[in-house]
């Protein structure tokens, strides 16, 4: 960018005393939707980003380093990938992810806000890239809480995309045990359930630990992993629950067999990846090990 | 603003080292003419913006004190207000304020940037207030140095209204002898040139100077004043030229006769404000006293 | 400053939305008295700065702007300079000024921060010049409300240098009637009590027309004026009471009289700035005229 | 911090358009050495921050992920870890880290800039704990260039702990061939050279495979691998040389071994940590084996 170009910022506040400034070069949109304020900016480094509440939600240079972390773990290593649910997931980025595998015969989305699917769809398309309208998508827009409680379907594997739940952000109320009991009732047999689930650094792992602990009452193994996502100054965990399967002993030429099976290429996650996704930092080990509130 | 929405900014630099960062609540416009960078945002403090490279040009809350400032005293003291010259102007507010005073018969605009302009209609009514429709107002979109040369008439008052001749900036080259020439050339028997004249804070305050410097050698009267506009972080200079009127002599009953016959109400000035505006602290003095460079 | 140097910064919040960024070339000191947070920084325009809970006090380039125009029109008027008091001033700028006056025979400063007073001797010796020095200043560290009820002289000028009455400051009670009771009970005959008063920018002159309304009922005149001053980023204001004299009405020769006795040069003070500083913008006129409330 | 503290930053650059900012509760040191400019600050998140020349070089909260990262592998593949060589490394953190293993007989470490050494001893004492007065340790102020060229000694493992090789810095001529070829003179058979070697972000790895491209051509392993250190805001990467040894094929509990030798505890590297390190993104394999410019 031309230095008279310079002076457009987005200020990503992750702490009082921490922010990061992008340099913007375009504003797609900045408005309030009945559930969040909502931004669509252009930046030179990470090229179009989402912003939900002030903070990131994916960038479009490196989203796929996040939406592949969130979905191909729990579909590689998922034994039944015929239906799968996703909670939130608005940019239609983890549908997309999704839809790769041919073994996925139904994708259900339940998305709270219709502006953020709606403008993901105009502002966005390098995100669903066409998802939306596969044949195999079925996308709600309505409350994941109700969605959870009314469906009657199961779900081999079921995918939580929802932003932090921070005090005022519309997913907090599904961060509690009710919730993840609903959850599970929509699980099928030995299913998988993986979410995001925070950061991971040194600096702010609590919630993730928190999230763990919780979780753990519900499912036989809860195994954490993360990613890191550039545009989200931080290493980003996930959390894959499951009563059957511990995604952290998936062999390695087991994920590369599953990521062939994929259309398209990935552009972060096969065997090694895997490995290194899941292979976790003493501090963070040690941090899940304590004891400490649940939601 | 809520703090979720605060994370937009504009960031103007005012030298290397001193930066004024404006969260923004809206961007109207951004994007590039053939001329310039053009931004267009709205603040909570300024309301809306107009940004030419990275510089405020003027904001919806206190346009007036610039506005009024650029255009009143020259009218005020001129003999002749039949035939008003704006070089530049193209957010039309100084238009707006010419056509108030009902002896103006014609006031002819000459900007160089159609985006501008055109922008301005669309995104800045408030700037223009129906002046671009008015019937005595002609708007010239192209090159005032090509102008100045090729026209004809002759003016009462002319107002120089535009952007710093900074390297790059498309107004650069119209500050020169050769153009000074040619605005005199312009101007009717005892006519007023004003002009905005860049800065006249401590610290920023040559510019100005070598402008005064320079335009000394074109008129027998070169007065400066200036007023200090919040969205510009600065006190303003302002340079009014002369053959027969010094300004700054003007007497405060005269100007409060003046602007008694002006349509609508200022926001700013009148005749103690002239007063103000024509009273200059020693450091300014001392600065104009000096001998240096000239244009 | 070279760009490797350039990490450094100083943010002034004055809105939550609108933020003055300096990049800052030396740290002199940052911490907490039992009063404030104070910081004295370095900074390639403004020079040396002192900071009081994150608000800038006063820079070393432009200090003489502020300090005289606090100074000089009250002393200028005054019938009697023999004794004159400071509220605050804890940088010794304010001493200095009153100093330079030879028909003063005693300056009283009341300061409340020890911490405030020592560094400033210490780091900003360009602001006192030798005056906590001299013998005729009285340097008092302690509480002004109770120095007020306590002491039994009478004063020819009293001068508030006290920081803006924001929640939290340490100013915040001196600001009420009772206090400004006490003040007058110390003023001499036709005194003259003088005080920074808060911004006089477009965008934020309600403190100040809330101090002038408070003041009116207690002396016959209350008279605003303002200087700008760039590392305030604003126009600061000042009103002068008295029973005695209108300030506003001093003649400038009789203002030159009066400067050509002083020792040492004017920065900016004089009869034509005095002029500048006592005649006020139309619109805030208007804010003065305003009904409203008061401390 | 509270909101009035909250007024001085350090604002890091990695692209012209993105910048972390940290608030800043202290500043120890603010200078010029002979070589760079360096800063000591003191942030809520990261405790104390060395800075030179605008860069973040370590953070006392998160200093032991780099510093293990860049010490620990290289020494539990070394099969002979009696003399240590250290380029770099002025905070005494990485000679730390070697002392801590018991069959390291003697650390050598060749620092060019006095400065960051002593100021390192006397304001971060937290990064060296002691290791400069370890009986063990050789500390040479000097250049590292010269010293390859004039020291008779091998060493088992070299440790470059040297800055970024951006224009300017004092580290840019130590990346070349020549000095590749001094230092794999230095190293005893079989010994182990390990660099730190720029960031493995998708957006920013080109100089770390730049590095790694020139190295193939002195030894027979060159591995790449990377820990995400907060501080740096970056993946941050490291190159391990050899031609006996592949250090992504130590075996997880050989490193478990190794570790349980050390002196203290780790707060970040083990087997597990050392699987995570060495298994490398698609991305980031997919540049490392693209062709393309060298040192």
């Amino acid at each position: 960018m031309p230095k008279t170009e310079l002076w457009q910022w987005y200020v990503e506040e992750f702490f009082p005393t921490e922010q990061h400034h992008h340099a913007v070069e375009r504003v797609y949109y900045k408005g309030r939707s009945a559930f969040q304020d909502i931004g669509i900016v252009e930046t030179p480094v990470f090229g179009k980003m989402l912003i939900l509440d002030g903070d990131t939600q994916s960038s479009q240079h490196d989203e796929r380093i996040y939406h592949e972390s969130l979905v191909h773990p729990a579909l590689a290593g998922a034994s039944d990938r015929a239906e799968v649910l996703i909670l939130g997931g608005g940019e239609g980025a983890t549908l997309r992810e999704a839809l790769r595998h041919p073994s996925v015969h139904r994708v259900t989305m339940v998305d709270i806000d219709r502006d953020v699917v709606e403008l993901s769809k105009k502002f966005l398309p390098e995100w669903s890239e066409g998802a939306f309208d596969d044949r195999r998508s079925r996308v709600i827009v309505g409350d994941a809480l109700k969605f959870l409680k009314e469906d009657g379907d199961r779900y081999g594997v079921i995918i939580s995309d929802l932003t932090e739940p921070l005090e005022d952000s519309p997913s907090n109320p599904l961060f509690c045990d009710e919730v993840f009991r609903d959850v599970k009732a929509r699980l099928g047999d030995g299913g998988i359930y993986v979410l995001q689930a925070s950061t991971a650094g040194f600096h702010n792992m609590s919630l993730h630990a928190k999230m763990a602990r919780t979780l753990r009452a519900h499912y036989r193994h809860v195994v954490s992993f993360y990613s890191n996502v550039p545009a989200f100054d931080n290493d980003w965990a996930f959390i894959a629950c499951s009563d059957r399967s511990d995604l952290s002993t998936l062999a390695e030429r087991d994920v590369d067999a599953y990521c062939a099976q994929l259309s398209g290429e990935n552009f972060y996650y096969d065997g090694e990846t895997h490995r290194r996704m899941f292979a976790l930092p003493l501090y963070l080990r040690r941090e899940l090990a304590k004891k400490g509130d649940t939601f």
